[in-house]
């Protein structure tokens, strides 16, 4: 996407360019887990890390074949959302000197990065379905179930032990 | 907080550290959303980020009502998420052809801020609760109401008819 032209013209533009946006920030994350792994204390939440990790791999392919269904070329493109995101949770984590408050802030820092991905995945599935590529949606509906899956499992850790411990 | 010290050594720390960041974002998302009125085409959408924007000069004097009851300086601090999700809301409006198309793509760049603070918010009262602060979670947690109303509302204005049009 040039910056000094305007390339997005129609939703199928958007859609492609936000597909794009998102196989980027995917990228990124995966790159981020192993050292958000490293960091955790909890055993738990190490585990449910590295599960994560496995799905994002998931969800970089599940991108190339909505790309490959679609019919655009499989490419990322700058996401200043997500490096932001990503940027303050290593902000944030190189200040912690604790690692009970360490498992707290790491679990934050991974439910913004959620929540951006649940919030791009929902309006891509709304605009494929209006493209009238529902094949495309039901794939990314099932990046989205388990990025809210994840989020839910990070609550449920924060508010069943890491935050308790954290306090104490 | 310094870049050479780690400032942020219990729960409490990290508690007013995330209540900066998200009086920062909150601050930027209000200095924001004028530029966004001024974009949106579809006068429902318009309407909604007015409303927005009177809800979020309420976040902020919220959160300066928490500060003032958990006892610390009311200030902000760099939040380079909110200023990744805002710099690409802006590049990817600046790349629109098409009134209808900026209309989808302006409701998928609200719903990620909303999503950013819908996650902070969480995080904020769990925390709070954990604190002991009950009644600074009971504050935030009407803000966090209404960023996921607004959510819903901007969900249901792009199924509803701004993705149609931006389609047809």
């Amino acid at each position: 996407m040039g910056l000094f032209s305007k390339d997005i013209k129609t939703l199928n533009d958007l859609f492609v360019h936000t597909l794009r946006d998102v196989y980027y920030a995917e990228s990124q994350i995966a790159r981020t887990l192993p050292d958000m792994i490293g960091k955790a204390g909890d055993p738990g939440l190490k585990r449910g890390f590295k599960t994560h990790l496995d799905e994002t791999k998931n969800h970089v392919a599940r991108l190339e074949e909505v790309f490959r269904m679609h019919g655009v070329e499989i490419k990322g493109i700058d996401c200043p959302a997500i490096d932001g995101i990503l940027e303050e949770a290593d902000d944030v984590a190189g200040e912690v000197d604790d690692e009970r408050v360490m498992d707290a802030a790491l679990i934050a820092a991974a439910q913004a990065v959620e929540h951006y991905e649940i919030t791009r995945y929902g309006s891509l599935i709304a605009w494929a379905k209006q493209l009238g590529r529902a094949d495309c949606a039901s794939v990314l509906q099932r990046s989205l179930d388990e990025e809210k899956a994840t989020d839910m499992k990070l609550t449920q850790l924060a508010e069943s032990a890491i935050n308790l411990r954290a306090a104490s």
